[in-house]
Formats: structure tokens, sequence, C-alpha cells
């Protein structure tokens, strides 16, 4: 058995050695072109891929009649040709759940960074460290400071598969109530109560975007959703930036027709785009998942786990 | 009855009428000298005054015999010089508890932010956000922006007072275990492990100051303390700057011992003090109890409360 890492994984020698006990392990990390993907893959029969820096197109998945499996080092494979795939017999998995945890944190640490100020307030501090007590009267601290306290507050989650539900959890363990809108009609925890789409946009106090991007949910959130907040009221986006039009997203925040953004994802087609300089965003570069229990224990762990599954025959998380 | 109010209150126009349907109502909101103090509280009975602003010492507190009662816009009361106040038949109250959740929670808000790096990650996004996914792959990320789950993690408070006790529910709430250790020993709530000092130090992966500055406690946070902590531990200070020595601090972050250090106050003697240039701390400017809840609810309410209850004879919330 030939396994081939086209791209990295975070494995520690532990997880080599157990790739080792399956076959001969061809170790990359860095592929990046149809070209470099063709010739690496060769003879293999196994390969681990990373389908945000890899082509994993028709012609990629038909360059070779050896390759039978290849496991994604993500959750996501909306970028994999499932098609090709099956019409070439390749078996194709992803690592599901890796970073559950760590995204719905995310979610709930800009909630708080964004809410609290706390890129003005760092800021405020280093730049005038020996008299740094704001006044707590004044109208400019209110304006510039003044959060809300998170508890009995309305957590609004757009999306409740396993993150939505976990930030429904760890916003409950914070004293908020939580409110939720998903495609297909939920009931439980009882805890949440499930309301329609705009009714969560109108309801909620803090709404956290935890949905799937698709055609039919691509700007989702546009300027006729956005005008339904509340005021005062904050967005998190953890999941998609297509999700959100950027442009009707910058104008309800510049005029402060709600209070803050905090996105980890954002699609900005010009790196002088105004909402880049306005702070009351927190923005992250898509590092929601980047935790060591996510991505240096989850990911390789699952991987790994995919292939010693596939090689016993009862292969686990495919998705074609 | 004259009540005279020295500083800011955030009181609205609903407080203010609640005042005058006491007494006649005189409001400056900006008192900062022993002489203005004097001339201002003139023949009051109430007077109300921030005691970080006013000094409240013998000099004024003796200045007059109409002066029955001071209510401070403030939980702390340690500038006030409560004999003088006694000695003249001065009562004073404080405004307790009225920021135990906005306090609370700005300690998670500044665990998460350290955690996660949110001020690297913001910038980074800021100076680059054309190609702005992080590689999860490098070595740099895992440098730059690596941080950990907190589900599962033990967050370590030291002083269980209102507000650790608070900081104690939303750790949970996120599913973290929680060690204290509290000087009266406590054994409430059962799921909090009480331990001593030093054991919360070691065994901590988040700590959190929540405890009185005094004598004793002055710099109880020392390079010998600090050695104790875990390699890759936060620790968090809402409390009082004093209860930390700054450079043992410096110190540590520096040499990257610990992960990291959110500071709401913080002791410094010099405004190029290389703590301000450390990457792996965030400050905020002594604004943990900035919110509306606490600062413009929860404070102008207990103040006019505090001045109904002493005209009804029943004073509340005394101090001396």
């Amino acid at each position: 058995m030939k396994i081939t890492i086209l791209n990295g994984c975070n494995f520690t020698p532990e997880h080599i050695d157990r790739l080792k006990a399956i076959g001969k392990v061809n170790i990359f990390n860095d592929t990046k072109t149809e070209a470099q993907a063709i010739e690496r893959i060769g003879d293999s029969e196994i390969v681990v891929a990373d389908c945000f820096f890899t082509p994993l197109n028709k012609k990629v998945l038909s360059s070779s009649n050896k390759l039978k499996f290849i496991v994604l080092n993500s959750t996501g494979f909306d970028l994999v040709d499932l098609e090709a795939a099956s019409a070439n017999s390749i078996m194709v998995a992803n690592t599901p759940n890796l970073c559950t945890d760590s995204v719905a944190e995310h979610a709930i640490a800009l909630m708080f960074a964004v809410n609290r100020k706390l890129l003005v307030a760092d800021e405020s501090f280093r730049n005038n460290p020996l008299q740094p007590d704001a006044d707590p009267f004044s109208e400019e601290s209110r304006r510039k400071y003044f959060g809300f306290d998170v508890r009995s507050k309305t957590m609004g989650i757009l999306g409740f598969g396993n993150i939505g539900k976990r930030v429904s959890e760890l916003a409950l363990g914070l004293g908020m109530k939580v409110i939720a809108y998903n495609r297909t009609p939920k009931t439980e925890p009882k805890e949440v109560r499930f309301l329609s789409f705009d009714e969560v946009m109108k309801t909620s106090d803090v709404i956290s975007l935890n949905m799937a991007l698709s055609d039919d949910t691509r700007s989702i959130i546009n300027s006729q959703k956005l005008a339904l907040m509340k005021e005062g009221s904050i967005i998190i986006n953890t999941a998609r930036g297509g999700l959100i039009d950027t442009d009707d997203l910058y104008d309800v925040l510049k005029k402060n027709k709600i209070y803050g953004a905090g996105l980890d994802t954002v699609v900005l087609n010009d790196k002088s785009h105004p909402i880049l300089k306005l702070n009351n965003v927190v923005f992250s570069p898509h590092i929601a998942a980047f935790t060591n229990e996510s991505l240096s224990q989850n990911l390789p762990r699952i991987v790994v786990e995919n292939i010693e599954a596939f090689v016993k025959g009862e292969p686990i998380n495919i998705v074609n």
C-alpha cells in the first residue's frame, strides 16, 4: 500500500508511524498545482489532500487507476469534484466535527471583543498608559467603550448544525437566552426557541452565522435583512464570507445602525474597502479553527483513523 | 432638603425627577478640588460624590455641620476618610454589586481575546485583506495564532467574592473546570474545588484575579508565584493593578513562559515600559465595568435608592 501526503496535516511522528504500519508513506506537504498533484499521486492507493490548496478536479482524479481513497484534511469538501471521484471508483472522506468547539468558542470570543471594544481599548491604553483610567461619566467614554452585559440578552443562531448547537450551549452557559433558525425545522434542545429567519434577525442582541454557503444562502445577509436588526446589536460570522453582502454590512456599520460585527470570514474585492477602516469591526483571518485541539490533535487523529478504517475495509466519513 | 451632585452618575431625567421629589437638587458633575468640594457642598444635607475625583478628606468632611449623608458613585470607598465622616455624624453609602456581571464578563472577554490572539489577528487581516486565510499547517501560523479550546480546561479564580463567583459561573457555563482560592475558606458552590493559592497557580490553564488590594495582597503575583504557572497558561486581571508585580509579569511574558495576559488594570511607572510592546498581552483602560447595565442603569438606580432609603429613615449600603 502506498500512501501519499500532498498537504500538511500537523502529523506528529506518532501519526506517521501509524501510517507506516500500513504502507510506504511519501510526504510532500506543499502540493499546489494540478501538475504537482498528478505527479505526486503517481501510483499511490491512498492520498491525503487539502482541497483548498490542491485542485481535486476531474483531470487530477482521472490521472491514476491505482488511486482508491482520498482523505481531506478538512470538514468542507465543496471544492472536490465528487462526481469525477465516484466515476473513477475513488472514495473521498472528510474530517467532520474536528473544530466544533474551537469555531463555536471563536464566535463567543468575537462577540465579547466587539461588545467590549477590545481593539479600541488596547490601542487607547498603549497610547496613554500613565493616565489609563477612562472617565466612566463622560459622553466620550460612553460612546467609545460602553458595551452591554450579555447576561439575559438574546443570542440568535442562524444555522443549527454541530457548530450552531455548540454556540447555543456556550451562550446558555453565559446566561443568555437562545433563539435559532434552521432550514430543516428543529424542536430540540428545548432551551432553544426555533423561529423564522426574519424573527431571529429582529429579536437578537447577538446574531451568530453558522450555516453552510450555497446558492440559496449566498448574500442571505443583505441590506433588507440587516435593516431588521435591533439597534445596538452585534453580528458574528465564523461560517463563510459569502453569506454576507459586505457593502451592505459596511453601510449599517458606518451609520451605527448596529453596534458592531465580528468577522472571521469576509468577501472583499478591494484592499482599500472602507470596512477595513471601521473600529466597530473585529476581523480575524479565518482562524476560528486554529486551536491545538482542532488542528494539532483532532485533525491528524481523524485523518489517520479514516485511513485505518479504509484499510480494514470499514471506511468511515465517506462523502461520495 | 438640599441635594448636591458633585460628580457624574449617568442620571437620566427620570432619576433627577425622583431626587427633585425629595428636595432641591444642584448638579455640578465636575467637582475636583478640595475648595470646589467645600464651596459646592455648602449647606447641603445630601451629597453625591466620586471619591476618585473629589477629595473626601477630613477638611472637606468637617466643612459643614449640615451635611448628613454622602452617597458614593462607586463600590470602592478606600479613598474616603470614614473616621472623619463618622466624627462629623455623616453617613457614607456605597453602590455595591453594581458591576458584578460586567466585570466578570470582561474577564472572560480578555481570556478569549488573549487565547485567540485577536489583536494580532485583526491587525494581520487589515494589513493583508485580499489573501486573508492563514495557512493552518505552517509553523508560522501555529506560533502566531494557535490557542486552545477552553472546554475542559481549568479556570483558577483567586478571590471568591461576588465577582469571582460570577466568573466561576461563566467558566462552568463554557464547559471549564473551576478551582478557586479564597482567604476565608469556602466550600460552596460544590462545582468549584477550593485549593491553596499555590495549587491554583500551578493547576490552572487560565487564572482570574478577583481579590481586593491591601497590604497583604500587594504584588502577591510576583516572580515566585508566576514561576508556578503552567506553560501555555493565561493570567487575567480585572481587579487591581497592584496585585501583580509588572516587571515580574513582563519577564515571564517576554520569555513565553506563559501564553499571555489580559490586563484591565496594571501599575506602570514608565510610559515606555517594555510590556507595552508585547503582543501576547491585551490591555484595557480599566473599563471592565463599562456597560450600559452597570453604569447607566445599576449605578444611578442604586444612588437614588440609597437617597430615598436615607430620607425614609431606613438607610442602606452604609459603610461607616
